[in-house]
């Protein structure tokens, strides 16, 4: 196979199977080429994904060793990414009774959600992160994008048992903006005591449901390594229970009656 | 740039962005190369693209032409893909009470969301579709993997209506298997009138969710114009009340006491 035809073949096979260690002999048999051909090969790739804002590719060395791709985001990519962001949820359209903001257009939009997973993955890639962990429903889409990015599996904590989930444990939690009590479920085949995960979500407000999974993590004996939430918003009434979040949006000031809202970047840039 | 530069950026262009007609002077300007280098390049793309079994590069000529990476994955890499899902889910240890199976794990794979998404991607690329559609809670990661190779939003319908969603629509239906009377809702602003979709689901036994989801539809006035499950099983008691679907597998012969599963392609590729 030539050079060019190789490159093409490189790029698609990394893209598609990023933080996953490849060796060299895969490419060099994969591609019928020798090893310094394909090793010239992976520096041409490495220095493009680095101009295109990608990531890069990290090389592991010895018998076992072989090319990583790792999709970190760079920081221009990121923050043009979060400033358009910001200008599509500033609509006084999004605005809903209660203070609420309409997301499910951005939610719904794939591109935006694997720009959104890119960015977190970028900032969790060196967490060794096992498990990306969700609650039902709107931030699944975004947990999977996190995950693909960082090749992990993705646990669905849900609100209430089904029975495709076999054996459950549940526990019930207070949820802070309405002070009501909840439940939340999780398959007991879903984590292997020890695992380190991350927690996703699309919203936090006093974070009662964050706080609600990390009780229930900890009954897994799983280690929560990072949260990240794609808005966040202030509650007026009641003290946040979470602190250590990263959030790429900050919601502030919905003024219902003026159709005024004010979003800025979130905590992810500073 | 050079070529190999090019190729490497191109390639990850293209498959960041599937079914989405780009401009030869777009890439001529990005790249920095004549637009009869670019042509060069994209047929060089196009045919490793085919060799790879990732699809192609469909040509729009004109002024307003370009071209537009087609995810079409081979029949080779399809068939080998399903055939290992069959064997997977073929695991007696995944029976559960009932004659349900546990498939969370597989569903929780993003690498495997993704090439199902692809292979549904695949066979729905020439209808037009606006929207994929899908209902609250394991259908949603499949329903993102199919958007995002055919570039259109999801839609989620939800068991129950939430302040989020702004205004709804609901409707009323008989759950096939249990017979029960259950609830769906959509937000309004989800779907414009006229719109073609795809409905995507997990599992399908009678069909009722998804003729559920056919009612709350008409609603909008959409168009079905496919609908995808991943795994279809027989229902002993009822006749099947869908019958223009695709499935990926087919579940067969559940047996919880002798703890056998049988587990054949499906009608994917009849």
């Amino acid at each position: 196979m030539k050079r060019s035809d190789r490159l093409i073949a490189m790029t698609n096979y990394l893209v598609e199977h990023p933080m996953e260690l490849v060796s060299l002999p895969f490419f060099s048999e994969t591609y019928g080429a020798a090893k310094s051909s394909i090793s010239e090969d992976l520096s041409i790739v490495n220095r493009m994904f680095k101009t295109e804002g990608i990531g890069y590719l990290e090389s592991v060395s010895g018998a076992a060793g072989g090319v990583k791709y790792m999709p970190k985001v760079s920081l221009r990519n990121s923050e043009a990414f979060i400033d358009k962001l910001c200008m599509q949820l500033e609509d006084p359209d999004r605005i809903l009774p209660g203070g609420y903001l309409f997301m499910s257009d951005i939610l719904g939009t794939p591109g935006t959600i694997r720009d959104i997973g890119r960015l977190f993955a970028s900032r969790f890639a060196d967490l060794n992160i096992d498990s990306i962990v969700t609650v039902a429903t709107k931030g699944i889409p975004l947990a999977y994008a996190v995950a693909s990015f960082l090749n992990v599996p993705v646990v669905i904590v849900r609100r209430d048992p089904k029975v495709t989930e076999g054996s459950t444990v549940s526990i019930n939690y207070v949820s802070g903006s309405s002070k009501k009590i909840q439940t939340m479920v999780l398959s007991k085949r879903s984590l292997q005591p020890g695992e380190n995960v991350c927690i996703i979500d699309d919203f936090m407000k006093a974070g009662g449901t964050i706080n609600g999974m990390k009780s229930l993590l900890k009954e897994f004996d799983a280690n929560v390594k990072a949260i990240g939430v794609l808005a966040e918003a202030e509650d007026e009434e009641e003290d946040r229970v979470v602190d250590d979040y990263i959030s790429l949006v900050q919601i502030k000031n919905v003024d219902s009656s003026s159709k005024e809202i004010e979003v800025i970047k979130g905590n992810y840039f500073n």
